[in-house]
């Protein structure tokens, strides 16, 4: 019987132990677990890429895996604990739209988790990650059913970060979901809907039209406009940053000119 | 039967395989380790923050893991390695008073490691982690007694970081034991101890006075004092950056007068 | 049976998902793998100081492990994908150079992986570490020959970054493989080889003439020479950074002057 698996996202950086000491809550737990770091470095509270982040993983994970998600800015207030089911997977943390693209994606079931007894007591005012959220997936990769946790709920948070929106018959007003490591800048447009139809992508006074398949096709130093891997359109500089030549950083407004 | 589990804490950083490496010579010794990263980003030779982050973090893993930290100036020189046993875990690293916060904490015995036939041969001058203190780790968690290591020593290096000192009838003296990735301020001041009597923290020449119980109740931008998931007190701001606000670095020094 | 160990090297950062996604796609195929990190903070497209950094990881680990090495400028271009086999490890990767110094220690045979059915389907054009190199270095872990995955080919890339250069009677031309955490510039002398001839080492205006054995052993804040645990020379700084001190960095060239 294979291990269950339980990936983590946060935005609680490497320089605490907070992640490893959830991953000590989990073990406690479910000894068993095989444990994956998406990534920790979402920027502090930033809902949308984070959300962005786990929609881009969970589906290369195996069917069953428990997806433990955790940028929570509103730690502490009424904000709801839930445990999602969506194809196939698991998603547990806080009801503020961090798992809008699943949503999205996929038929969810989602439930307000309220069952005290499968948190760690007491419950600290400044850490759920580690006294709600951890146990209760440790349970779930156990194989508690998610109906032990706490009723289903409809009215459960849904934000649309991930949807450019229509400014003029051929202009679409988006946003920056996300810069990766090497300073490409990944936009909310979807490469399949988008990519025939542009005509430029515009970003303050600046523009970028052209478009191209493979990094190498790109002379050195020069902007462009790709399909990511991520499904969406990425500005990219070949061998370069994009962020910085652009100077422009996360939630910045996008404009697509349609041809 | 549970896999064992090995914890690791250094100053190594992410950028070197220094981490990876020794989970090599971990794996060689013992196959069936289940390894966690509590934090590689201690603050280069920072033996009181690396001692803050463990006492953090061990108390929420099983009993019996293995603890190993290596934060170590002293690399080459003579200082001791040794092999702590205390509330029913076990701890390995240089006997630099790392481990202090342990000591204070649970009954501990103290083994100065001697058998080299645990260790790498040859035992390099610069790199004790892979030498020396991954494999005696890796050994512990194999089931060799500590006993096997070496003798009990009573001399071990403690060091009072964590202990505020009284410098005025209604006024003590601290310092930042950590800054995390929120900017939140660390202190040395331990909640239960501090937070009912405090009238105010100051820093320099700036003073912080308020208290909060949750970050979702101060104004956005607002300095606050909260007692953190830590147990210590914490200047923070929310959705912001203290450390940044007050300018504040690790071991810098904190008033706090009571009322 | 121990489980089947996979390593993992990029210069993907630790702030996107990319590292995580792989290791989903791995346990995907071989459930049973245990995954360590080396280093995903490889300087991006630097191949020479992620062979370097490979280098000084794979021989701690046991035989039989697969060593996944992701630093690729040319990702969807028509570089090959290659499995190599040396010293009774396994290496997967781009054909691009990132492997010279694995060839230059162990007798290698090299394969171009050409099955794609051992790919994920389809194949992006921009994330071959997730849809070439991990599912082969999954299977290979779950005990596919590597003969399976193409044929052996002799014109793979072979680069000369470790090897210094003679410039004169007494000097020789190298350079900086590495910056370590600490600041400790690598370089790509052997220290086997120079230590006891070494007269002073030149960067720019600069030269250090000091050499020592244990970093205790140096006033703080002085410059010197050490055998570093890679095997090389470094130059280091009592508890701070010699790169900031002599202002260098990779690929920065160095020149050595024999007695």
């Amino acid at each position: 019987m294979p291990r269950p698996l339980i990936t983590l996202l946060t935005d609680f950086g490497s320089s605490d132990p907070y992640v490893g000491v959830m991953k000590g809550v989990i073990f406690d737990v479910c000894p068993d677990a095989v444990i994956v770091d998406l990534t920790h470095e979402v920027q502090p509270f930033e809902i949308a890429e984070g959300g962005f982040l786990l929609a881009q993983s969970w589906l290369h994970f195996p069917n069953g895996t428990v997806h433990l998600a955790v940028v929570d800015p509103g730690v502490g207030s009424r904000r709801r604990p839930v445990v999602v089911e969506a194809g196939g997977h698991f998603f547990v943390g806080p009801d503020n739209g961090l798992f809008s693209m699943v949503f999205a994606a996929a038929l969810s079931n989602v439930r307000h988790v309220t069952a005290s007894k499968y948190f760690r007591d007491p419950v600290s005012s400044t850490f759920h990650g580690r006294d709600i959220f951890a146990p209760v997936a440790a349970h779930l990769a156990n194989g508690v059913t998610a109906a032990k946790f706490g009723r289903t709920i409809t009215d459960y948070t849904r934000l649309d970060f991930f949807r450019p929106v229509r400014s003029a018959k051929r202009a679409w007003t988006g946003t920056v979901l996300h810069i990766d490591r090497f300073g490409n800048i990944v936009t909310n447009f979807l490469a399949d809907e988008f990519r025939e139809r542009m005509l430029e992508m515009r970003t303050g006074l600046q523009s970028v039209n052209r478009a191209a398949e493979y990094y190498a096709d790109v002379p050195f130093g020069e902007l462009f406009v790709v399909a990511g891997s991520s499904g969406f359109l990425e500005i990219s500089v070949n061998q370069g940053s994009a962020a910085r030549v652009l100077g422009v950083g996360l939630g910045a407004p996008l404009e697509l000119r349609l041809r």
